[in-house]
């Protein structure tokens, strides 16, 4: 017997940018198996684009809130490469999360010895080593660069798939990568074209995460309660709505 | 000529407890130069105590709004353990921020070849090894240890001093520790005693943290804006109020 | 449109053991998607079982001539903790490999903050650290475990199910695992009984292989010719037959 | 009640040139709280500048005949970039010991992403690179660059200023530093300048180490017993002044 | 008394290519003691050329088929760079075994802060960097460099002496090397000539190996059969001869 | 032809103490070739022991004057483990310099997997922990173990025997140690004792040694000057003899 029965996958845009959301939904859309529903939603709250920790620390709170609110996905994913809030959305429930970084990097390390991530603007850079740190995989990025896109500057596709093939062949050339992560939810749908370009495989972070959803759904995996993942205990968290007290979680 | 003048600190209480809050004052009182001013305060929003990620998560908009609010200290000190939000706030302005985490971690490592961190519940293990590693200091650590206290536990005095005695003479004996590091601002205040029935160094977070953002004043040195802490971009952040917006931090 | 198509994915044992065979291919058949073939073979030659570098070294020719002589398959899994060879499998084709350790890996980084390995004897547990490390995950691997089972012992149920407990436990509650990968294609199937014992996600390794050779099909990856894995350079191969010859992987 | 008593620090040019005390003296004057007295010395003995193993390992022993002279003295600061014995000058005494390597880098910590240390000659980088490790903070540091100053050369204020400012920027441009550390106590006093060209916070190391030294005495805390910093145990130390034998230590 | 008996080394190349077994005995008989004797052999089977994983795992069953069938050498040199199947070759025999790439890392790292290894194609280079990384030893690497001479280009030592002295050069000015270790076996007997030209120690790695084996006999240390490198376990080797039956091992 | 001529090397004991001299001067003759001339000399001044930091840097000028006096000697040995003044040795002489330390570590990644250093006080672990990171070699040491005996009570032959026994088969037991490494010079002639009873390889440090410093001195390697290990340069080094006067290292 087979895992055949239809997933729903809920896919969180860290950003309040409905464009974002059209660019990132479509990619999902494109490589979800047939089974599989995907919804895409974007936070009631937030910045308009995450481009530093500050944007990044306000966008969490109402990321979380669309876990929250959602008793029926089987699985989340966190549309922004950075995991915003990723271990708190872990926390939440036992349903699976899956962060488009760190699925990126999982697809990269078994596609190539060397990659690099490939993002927006120059002041990221650091935030974007921690969260390669963050999962852990350090020893395969062959650099971090950047292209100094703004997020919101990724709708302009040309101009982005300019950018994106001038800074990836740097990355190859001089830093010896050997794929590419694409580091921003908005450049998602670009990794055919630039594949064609560059000749290297490049990774889809968001389409990665599809997939990787679907697989944590079709093993019937949950995230682990035992220790750093429990529930959130019981307290008041103040002037925050009743969907984000701990005591919701719980019901 | 010498350094003189007076000092205005704000201390941010990452938790919405008052009596921590007090605890926290006390201990930074206490150790403060006489030209130094310290003002105590907790966020208008978030948990009464961070003890997981999403309890983190929350607290941070609430912390980043007392910087936004403030235009007259001189420096900020973040009072969690964990540093909430600490790159967040460091984008926000150029006066210096410093976190109770790396503050006393800065401050064991001149005393102590090895040190451990000895703090709340069990399940934040993973959270403050996370906190030491966003330091830079890791080889210097030779522990992270629980007492599985609540956060709020920490104000039942004489239990809290009993279960940090038995925790980190546990440190001592079995992970080489040479210092101890109170991971918790709770635990304010009860260094001295801990220290004498220890016999190694014991370093209250809140009033290293003091020190540190007295001597970065008295240095006169700010924070860099040359690239990951420049101001935030301007964009709109939803459903924010105008006080967090990043052009609010602009004027 | 969404991505339907049929694939086939050809698992190689990485032991000459038939039992071990049917084992590997039944947990594969279990969570094989309806669109998926999944065919399980072991080598022609090779030791009954790995346990050692000695028989990991001999095996790998055998392996490598299981991808040699498949042009059909959509991806290659290759079905032992340590992931024999994978490199050069990754070298003779385009097509993707995916390895059950770095697999089981990938799944556990997403479900728990930190995870054991549990395998079989003793002596296999440097072996073993070499191959996490190989994955370029290592902060987030709580320790490496072992049962003392010879890799055959696997194929009695009870008394595998039973040690796997033992140890699963003692990582759990000594080295602060939060979820545990299964450190062996033999022992794949016991995963949902462990699970239920334990409490905390348990891995099956050859499952999470499977959902992620998937997963590369569905995204249409392939691996990275740009450098460390091209083609083998054209040359004699001594002594060994025509289909391993450089020149047969051209054609 | 705050802490106001006077402090008295001691500072220990480590290398034996007078030009040299008198700038650490002036950068130290200018930083130094109302409430402190600060002396700075030189060592009877050892190289006029320190730019080698050899001469750091010959300037050592004067160095530490400065501590074990010196009965008064409430904390001490080793000045030379490398924090020369400062282990040994650990031992010594429970005063605390504050190195101006280490406490530059803390500094620059809490102002910056990433860091540079930019130092004198070529052949010290290696050199200076461990005592970058020696700290532990390791993964902030964006490079070790050299200007091939002499030590003494650094007596000339406008050509170092002019080589200052040159590799600076190339630590700023090229990798990523986001603050300089002045690696040399020779290059003190001036930061201010070197600040207004470069555009980034500049760390003094000598004023760094005067504002921890403060720190610690304000702490009152002590130099941990508990192990690796014990006193010397008693024996002979064959060929050297009374002063330098264990006994000395002990009275 | 002192250590005079003769001793016999067993020298295996990689690479089933005479001129280069040739190149290596040269090498090799050019600085064993008098006392010593050298035989130097290449494997029945396998590669003519080791360039790749592929290469090198097709090699690996040749090479340990050298040890299986050898009961007289008080030791075994793999005389490839890259060691390979040196664990399992550890496991055949208590008689000590040496790669030359440890070798001539340890060599390196007895003369120059930091060295460079300079190796053949470009396509090796995470093949050798995982080399450096199997030895422990990483920090002290300055850089893999790569002149992109196929390994049986080095039969042309004009040409081959060309390259290596233009990419050591990089390496030496670049990377910061002090020292420079002759990646590939196909490099032997040109480590002097280098050596003139560049100003830096150049090892010849199997010259290094050889001083090591030797130093291993002399010391009559025999390998660990503690654990990791135990015999291999009794079990059939299906479609190998008999000496390589772990049977033969243990007789 | 081979290499058969006499070598010289001078063995410098870190102690200052006769029976220690003679023990290590026992240790060396015992495995020397036939071909060497080993001397064992202890130094002028400096500590009985070194037990600690300060002992170790008080122990370094002696150490260093006994390589300027010597213009004879092929290489160098350093026979206190800690390999103290190592570097400042290298950058005087372009004749090798090998410490026991590295030397026993390099031997020990030859037999072992992984292995462990037992050493003396319980006060030195972190000294000793911080020799093993300056070779490099991290990954491959399973402890730093200490029995607590005091440098000179391993003049006590039969108390060290069963002390080393007793701590070595703890590392083994636990830590996974595949062999041991003799951490203090004193324990040298201990080796082959130890080795019956412990049933692993045991290194003997002095030994290891001498084999790598005649392996130099066979390979004709000279340290190298490229940088780091450069003459000092030229200056009054105050109150120190001419002999310790960089001018006199240049004749």
């Amino acid at each position: 017997m087979v895992c055949d029965r239809g997933f729903r996958i809920k896919i969180i845009n860290g950003n309040t940018n409905e464009t974002m959301t059209a660019g990132i939904d479509a990619a999902a859309q494109a490589v979800r198996l047939p089974q599989t529903k995907v919804v895409t939603v974007q936070p009631e709250s937030g910045p308009e684009s995450i481009e530093c920790f500050y944007d990044e620390y306000l966008a969490i709170p109402g990321i979380l809130e669309q876990i929250a609110l959602d008793k029926d996905a089987d699985a989340f994913i966190l549309a922004c490469w950075g995991d915003p809030g990723i271990e708190a959305a872990r926390e939440m429930t036992t349903r699976p999360v899956v962060g488009i970084a760190e699925a990126s990097l999982y697809i990269a390390n078994m596609l190539a010895a060397k990659w690099s991530v490939v993002t927006t603007t120059h002041r990221v850079r650091d935030m974007v080593e921690k969260t390669v740190q963050k999962t852990g995989i350090r020893d395969r990025c062959a650099s971090v660069r950047t292209t100094d896109l703004a997020v919101l500057d990724t709708n302009h596709r040309d101009a982005t798939l300019e950018a994106l093939t001038i800074v990836s062949q740097i990355a190859i050339a001089e830093d010896g990568a050997e794929a590419i992560c694409l580091g921003c939810a908005g450049m998602s749908g670009l990794d055919s074209q630039l594949e064609k370009r560059l000749g290297v495989p490049v990774i889809d972070s968001v389409a990665a995460a599809v997939k990787l959803a679907e697989s944590l759904i079709g093993l019937q995996k949950l995230t682990s309660k035992q220790m750093t993942y429990r529930l959130p205990e019981l307290k008041t968290v103040k002037a925050y709505p009743v969907h984000l007290q701990p005591q919701w979680l719980r019901q």
